[in-house]
């Protein structure tokens, strides 16, 4: 099973497999997906830098645990375990900006 | 504070407050989070459906328990209380497709 590429990037939600926090929302096209696939690492694609594996410049690799797709396979999530923090601010997960009324 | 729509959609995670797991993916435009934030229950925007109010049809609204935004502004995370399942399909969670090697 894979995703469907056909209507471009597909988001990525990663989930930390120890407190089931979401550390981030990324994009992976079929050759981010296939090497995530291969290395059981999380690799993702973005318009500015193409091709980059998470943790290859920050040692915080994401070890992937578990790949699920959604109903219509067009989102991807994640289980992983994290070798640290997850955003490049050094904050373990990217979602700390909190909205309030 | 208000997630940056310059680049268009913006993708929404939506975590089930009770549990902690991931129940779908779906996306906003500034109309939607307007309406997300004035009601207190999800609002999405799809190509296809433009403007639509989660559960109007089923029943199983998500009354929305925490809003969070990503390190760039261009993700959002909802913590939800879900009034039934989450999935079109019936399912608890869209992720309901586990991938294996």
């Amino acid at each position: 099973m894979r995703p469907d590429f056909s209507k471009g990037l597909v988001p990525v939600v990663v989930q930390a497999v120890d407190t089931g926090k979401v550390l981030m929302v990324a994009y992976v096209d079929e050759e981010a997906w296939v090497k995530t696939r291969e290395t059981g690492r999380a690799w993702f694609h973005s318009r500015e830098r193409g091709l980059w594996e998470k943790g290859a410049t920050s040692g915080n690799f994401l070890e992937v645990v578990e790949v699920r797709l959604d109903c219509d396979l067009d989102a991807v999530l994640l289980t992983v375990r994290a070798a640290g923090p997850a955003c490049h601010t050094g904050a373990e997960s990217c979602f700390f900006n909190e909205v309030t009324q």
